[in-house]
Order: C-alpha cells, then structure tokens, then sequence
C-alpha cells in the first residue's frame, strides 16, 4: 500500500488539495465543511503576527517554547511545568504512544480516527467501546470506567468528534477515579473546547494536579483556523511532560505557529465573538437539518455536525463534491454505518448553501 | 530536570531567543555563528512563496505533501515512492528510532548531538565510534564496519556534524554492505550536502535501490535559510517509507514550508550562488582562522569549521556573545575536549568582525 493510500485509508476531512487535484480545480474554489475550522478565519492579529515572523524563519524556532507556553500557561491558567507545546494535537498523539507504548488501547467508537493509528503505530492492541446510536451515541460512564482493569491507555474526546457528545469533568473524574486504580493513562482531547462558552463543567484542567494518569489534549488549530501552521498542546504532571520533552524532536512547534499562539491567545474579542457566532449557527444548522427529509442530525455541542442519512455517505459526498462543499464521509469511522456524514458550522450563508445543496442531493 | 534544561543539556546552537532573553536585547542584534544557516538568508522567491502561503493555513496541509515530493523527486532524482517528508530532518530521526526501535546503536564522537538523543527516547543503548583529533577526526571506514555484527543502527553524518569531515560514496558502500550482512541500519544524514557543489562523489542517493538497509537524512533548512519553518526528508525504499508514514502524524509538514520548499528546490540561482560563496568564504574564513595565534581550525567541507583552542570553550563563547556573537561551545559533545568551538561561514564582511572579536578575545 502506498504512503499516500495508507493516509487515504484513515480518510480524514479537510484534504482540500486531494480535492483539487482531483477536480483540477483551486483549492479556494471550495466549500470545506469536512473539516471542523472556525468560520472566521484567521484573526487581523494572528494574521499580522504570522507575517512578522515570516523574516524570523532564517532562526531556529525556541526549543523552550517560551512565550507560546507562557501565553498557554496564563489563558488556560495551568503551570508552564505541565507544557508540552507540539506541531498540532496529533503529532502529540504519536509522542506520547511511542513515549508509553501502550499495549491495550481503548478507544470508543466511533472517535477520532488518530487516536487508533497512534497507538497502532506503537504496536498496541485496540479494543473499542462501542457507543449507540440509540441514546445518541451518549458513553456509558460506569461501563467503560469497569473495563479498564486490563487497560493501557483510555482516550476520550471532549466533546468527541464526530458524534459532539460531551461529558461533565464529575464523570471525567469518575473515570480517572478508576483508571488510577489500574494504572490506565486517560487522555482526554479537548481539542474541541474553545467552542463552549464557559468550559468549567466540561474541562478536565483542574484535576491535572490530582492524577498523574491524566493526559489533556488541546488543538489550538480549529478554534483559531490555522490548521496548515500546526499548533497544539499536551498537560501532562511535569513528570511525564519531562519524558515527552525527552522523546520528541526539540523544535517540533515551527517558529510562525509559536507566534500565532502567541497573538491568538490574546485576542478576546476575537475568542468571544467566535464562540457567540458558532454557538448561535450550530443551532440554526441544527434546526434546518432537521427540516431536510430523511435526515436525523445529533444535537451539537461545538461547531460540527453527525447526521444520520438514508442513503450511502459516499455517494452524497460524492454528489457534494461535484457541487464543490466537502463533507465528511463518516462510513470509515468504525462503530457508524454507511448512513452518516458529518458537516461543519460556518457562517450563515454557507449555511444556508449547505443545506440547499444537501436537500436538493438527498431528495 | 526541567524540559527546559532537558533541552539545554544537549546544548544545541542557534538559541538566539534565549540569547535575547538572557541579554534582553532583540534577537536581530546577535551575529549567529552557532547555527550553520545559509548566509545568503531567504530567497525571495521562498519569501514570496511562504507570504502568498499564509492565507492557505486556514487549511490543513496536504497530508500527501504532493507537490513537495514531486519537487524533491525531481531535483534529487528520487522516486516519490522513497520520500518521507519531515518537520525538519530531526522530526524524522525520532520516527525513525521510535519505529525501528533499535536496542544497539553506534554514533560516531564527536557528532550531532540529536542522533543520541533521538536513539535513547526509542530506549536504545549507545556505542561510541571515537574520532581522533590526530587524524582530523576521519571515521576508520574498516573498522566502524568490523563493528556493525552487533549493531543494530549506526549514524553516519556526511559531512559530518561538527568535525565537517566527508566520506566518499564508495566507502559508504563498504559501510552499507558490511550493515547488510550484520543486518544494520545506516543512517547516512546528507544535511549539509546540498553545500557541496557536486555531490555525486558523495550523496548516498544512488545506493537507495540497492540497500533496504539505507536511511539518508536530508535537511532544507540549513541550504535555504528556513529552521524556523521547519523542513526535511527521509529517503529510505518503499517498504520503510510505508512504515515511517504509518509511524508519523499524516500532517506533519505545515503548508507554508511545503509551499517553501517547492519554491526553494525551483530556483536554480540562489542554489548555484551559494555553493558558489559559501565554497569560497569557506575557504577565507580558513585561512583567517589559522592565522589567529593559539588556534587550529579543520579543514571544512561546507559551511562551518571546528576550532581547537587554547582557551576553555566556556569563557571565549561568554566573551563572544557578550559582543553579540553566537558561537558553538562544542565541549558538551561526547569525543571532545573543553577545548574546542565551531562557526558557521557567512559573508566576507561578517567574517571578517568574526575574527576580529575572536582574535581579541583570544589574545
């Protein structure tokens, strides 16, 4: 299998140059609602400060990170001592499975799809915790936090992507709770958290000082649209951030992507307008999806959508596609059927386009 | 440890944030001899590439890198199939150990420090191979290769990082072929290579259809002045490239250093041009260095130069960069005395205020 197919094989949203390519088209031309990127771009700050670091690039970036996990420490208020700064949420993934090598991996299904390559990628066995469309997909708490006795390693997504089910940081700790008792690594991406307007019941920040078992993961690429920069995190207790500093490349977070963060975290006008924008859209989406026949969206939590279809997603992303919006095919998700799709929110009239051309293709 | 000093410990060149910060002064003011960055800076067409490229972050890389391993193909005359594209050589190092895991690994002394590093976070044990500053530090091919039967990865710089010594393709080979017996693993990095005007006599590219034992490393930060972008690639046959794919983060090379590097591997002036000067300031900058009392530079291949000095290289590195000037104290590497710094070549009038200050501060 080629390099190329085997990323194919993981299938993921966003490939807008697979798409041009293959449409020989530019990529500007289309509607990507398969990835899950705020619909306001790149902040004016954020922009500018990308720009002024362009003449930087003949230095090396800070190895230390300095500024960027200052910037962390003091907007998600946790010690710079918990820090792993990385070239996007993913590439952590890989650091810490290869740190760990987990051998038994849970994963629930249907989840983000690194998360089992990861581990995979450090030799684990995979086992899932299948989640039911029945009660939306919701995970069973005291189900899962039972099975982990004979489990390496436990990833959760808060919200979990594709489904946008959320669970409160009380049953988070029930969790944890359990996972010391076994020895089990939780990670807990909340890549997704910048979405909800006040995160205190969701995030799990404040128990990182009482588990040492607790792994946070925070993408910094959706919320502020710089996907292409590559931008994330890992908190860790230092203990174990001091071994993920000692298994991975030492300047992994390129200099532009350091100062982006930088300028992103400090924007709070841009934060709160994003937040209050997709909030509002993901229920107007939510509601008109409702509305097309044949459609059974689940209820968002941030700013992307599962929608349950009656016909096959591949060919209504197929039919999409040629429409020129991208959305998420979702049948290579193990634990969903191939009768689901995922869309982005984006701003209204995207919107309101998605949703004509989604009724149109599925009547 | 702090990830900090962790960092710090293996001493790396090219700190000028923590320079500034330490200095509080700006990161422009220093003279960075430290790190061996092509003097030329950013071509302009590299520069123009990466500021058309910033708007595209808002989506994620290709996770194929196409057109980037279309370029490399062409201009090294390697097939796609072959190419692992990295954030940075370095990332590739740590994919690398992390998926070969390799328990015995042989490093030349002294060498770049990352090879060590990249090989203890896989959990590897390390063997040194001393070079001997009696003969300039050239590797003893014969018996680095009688070596091999109980080695399962050996490193192999060329030129090699900091003593600039080269070896020639036809003793890699005898390297290679002594490897494929023990069933070893050569790394052969090539990360300076492109300094080298003409490098069949060198580059390892033509052994890659014969050894599915060969990794060469490539680096394009330091040809076209971008460490802060972060670029690099792995050649290795199709078996091994599918397995560091498998083993990687699928978006591991940010848009704006794939844009970089398509731009970069294009332009064919700025290529010529600084082989062109950097061969020549090389061997300026030689010349002027012998001529300092007290110390003995090596010959260079490339773009920088070990220094024996009669001074410790502690205090001549704290007097330089209390006149602004990076220079590497290289006595944290494994194989060398207190007694010895490297430089980078840069540009005839920065050279000359090089040696100048270093000549005061040794007198």
């Amino acid at each position: 299998m080629s390099a190329d197919n085997q990323a194919a094989c993981f299938g993921h949203g966003g490939n807008v140059y697979a798409w041009a390519r293959e449409h020989g088209r530019e990529p500007a031309v289309v509607l990507d609602y398969s990835a899950n990127i705020n619909p306001l771009g790149l902040a004016p700050g954020v922009r500018a400060a990308i720009s002024k670091a362009v003449g930087e690039v003949i230095h090396y970036p800070d190895a230390g990170a300095v500024m960027l996990k200052a910037a962390i420490s003091s907007y998600y208020q946790v010690n710079a001592e918990c820090i792993t700064a990385g070239n996007g949420a993913v590439e952590l993934l890989y650091v810490l499975t290869h740190t760990l090598r987990p051998q038994r991996v849970l994963i629930p299904a249907p989840a983000f799809s690194e998360y089992e390559r990861a581990a995979r990628a450090a030799g684990a066995g995979i086992e899932y915790a299948y989640l039911s469309p029945a009660n939306n997909f919701t995970l069973d708490v005291a189900g899962l936090s039972r099975r982990l006795t004979s489990i390496d390693m436990v990833f959760i997504g808060n919200p979990n992507n594709p489904t946008g089910t959320l669970l409160t940081v009380g049953q988070l700790e029930q969790i944890l709770f359990a996972a010391a008792q076994s020895g089990t690594i939780v990670v807990v991406d909340e890549s997704f958290m910048d979405f909800i307007p006040g995160d205190r019941e969701y995030t799990c920040r404040p128990l990182l000082k009482q588990y040492d078992n607790l792994v946070i993961l925070h993408s910094l690429t959706k919320f502020y649209a710089i996907p292409g920069l590559r931008l994330g995190f890992a908190l860790t207790q230092p203990a174990l951030t001091a071994r993920l500093h000692a298994a991975k490349d030492p300047w992994n977070v390129n200099s532009l992507a350091q100062a982006a963060g930088v300028a992103a975290l400090s924007d709070q006008e841009y934060q709160g307008r994003s937040r209050e924008i997709v909030h509002y859209e993901k229920d107007v989406l939510y509601t008109g999806l409702k509305a097309i026949p044949g459609t059974t969206p689940l209820p968002p939590a941030v700013n992307y959508i599962l929608i349950r279809i009656q016909q096959t997603a591949a060919r209504v992303c197929q039919a999409m596609a040629e429409r020129n919006i991208l959305i998420r095919d979702c049948s290579n998700y193990p634990g969903l059927s191939p009768y689901y799709i995922r869309v982005a929110v984006k701003l209204s009239e995207q919107n309101e386009k998605l949703l004509t051309q989604l009724e149109q293709v599925l009547r």
